[in-house]
């Protein structure tokens, strides 16, 4: 079933431990739909500006991803560069030029409005409600943010993730919002904010799924290379929501099973492991759905006991 | 079956979130004592000196530890005290007095020299070396180690280590052992080293065990209270090996079938748990065994899909 995924598509420039590229495709959007893009149907909303290189456009078509929401408009792309320490557990920003991006008004085509699944990337609260308004009788939405918004518009954040099925935060955000440090106690304050579902994304450690009494936890894949760690998270994301959208679930007619929501967060973990092994997107230029498979199952081997 | 443990019997003092204690039993031999006590018979060697309180003994003793090998010496008992940050993933150390422990040589009564399995806290590898040519065909040994030992006692270290079964240690160790940051590939290393088990502890992160070709992973247990984390990685290295000795297999003949070492690592990090719910060791005065399985459970619960 059809995925509506709003974000940032963009250019990275990016240095990491492995090397240098001086610009490649990113944004919250573009891999959110690329790893969604391996279960369902995916339209994305975004904006480019006239420097958007067709080659782009047509890798994200290779991917069967809808591109009548995505507005080209005059002017530049949003770009972002960062570098990323030895450890690539950190990483400083080295330019933020937002471009086109900072007018970014979603904009929903009449043919988006009847999908049952929604996944927000990190943008202004109140754009991520507005998106959820143009939509009608969405099955199933959420999505993430960043400590910006927990810090300046906490109101406004608030407002917007009562409304959400599932909020997908990673674990220091998680703190942030409930202003609590304790990660079980946080997560209760966080599901009494509205969502019922909650994902703390702990990068290279995994993830933990929360809902109602509750939990489950997945260790992070032990890659031999992490090659590039860029929209791991966001890739993530789109893992979890597409399986999900994948099998079709309606959590308003009986709800998504527990055992579900699991599998979705191993098959979150799975995209984000693929995403870091190049530089940037590039990893899902080549990715199919039985190497994806495979290391699900990889993950049933190395966490039984 | 019995198992030999050889380490520090220390007091500490210790200040967390939670408040402060000026002087309370602590060392790596006492937390890897208790928490095998739950699993197996446990035989100490340490010292200790003349201000040891009776009451501590009677602690040890009530877990049916056999207190033969605790020599008693004039002077004073080592002692320690550090500080934890607010988020009790850093400490500060305010005091290191050595102590009695500063010329520790382990001399093993012979009551123990035919046991087993043999566990070696964090000491001087030399000693740790010595204590194994003492005993009479150990089956299964191993022990931790330290940042001190890997820089500056690097060769001893090695010519330790290379007789060793399995080694526990944690991952930032793991990675300066291994001059490596990823961790597969620094456990690679490690495993061409010596020993065919390696146990790798990432605090609140959990664990993961490398054998082989092979690794198993798991998350570290949700604690809605952290109390105090000091002593956790010896008590997940207490209950690790008490579960091995407890099920008494020898690895010589046939092997530890990996998944008795998956469900090692697994009270393993049950026992870790535990410790961190109260202040030193003061967990393990009313703890069941009847709890550690109960958790045990728990980790299955949270960690299948």
């Amino acid at each position: 079933m059809s995925l509506v995924v709003v974000g940032s598509v963009a250019y990275d420039g990016l240095e990491t431990p492995h090397g240098k590229v001086d610009r490649i495709l990113g944004g919250s959007c573009t891999y959110i739909a690329l790893a969604a893009s391996f279960f369902t149907k995916v339209k994305i909303v975004a904006v480019v500006g006239d420097d958007f290189a067709q080659e782009d456009i047509e890798f994200l078509k290779s991917r069967q991803i809808d591109l009548e929401g995505l507005e080209r408009v005059p002017g530049k792309t949003f770009f972002w560069a960062g570098v990323y320490s030895a450890d690539m557990n950190d990483r400083t920003t080295l330019t933020t030029d937002l471009n086109v991006f900072a007018d970014f008004k979603p904009k929903l085509p009449a043919s988006y409005r009847s999908a049952p699944y929604l996944l927000l990337g990190n943008i202004q609260p109140e754009l991520q409600r507005d998106v959820r308004q143009q939509m009608n009788g969405v099955r199933f939405s959420g999505g993430d943010t960043m400590n910006y918004w927990i810090a300046d518009y906490r109101d406004d954040l608030l407002a917007t993730i009562k409304q959400w099925d599932f909020l997908l935060i990673n674990d220091s955000e998680a703190r942030m919002l409930a202003g609590e440090h304790n990660l079980r106690r946080a997560a209760e304050k966080i599901l009494a904010m509205g969502p019922q579902t909650l994902v703390i994304k702990r990068g290279e450690y995994g993830a933990v799924l929360f809902q109602g009494k509750d939990h489950f936890m997945v260790p992070g894949f032990l890659l031999e290379d992490v090659f590039d760690p860029t929209g791991a998270g966001d890739c993530f994301a789109g893992g979890f929501m597409g399986y999900l959208a994948e099998r079709g679930i309606d959590p308003h007619k009986g709800g998504i099973e527990h055992a579900e929501l699991r599998r979705a967060v191993i098959y979150g973990s799975v995209l984000g492991s693929f995403c870091c092994e190049k530089f940037g997107p590039d990893r899902f230029r080549d990715l199919s759905r039985r190497e994806i498979d495979a290391r699900y199952r990889e993950f049933k081997t190395f966490t039984d006991f």
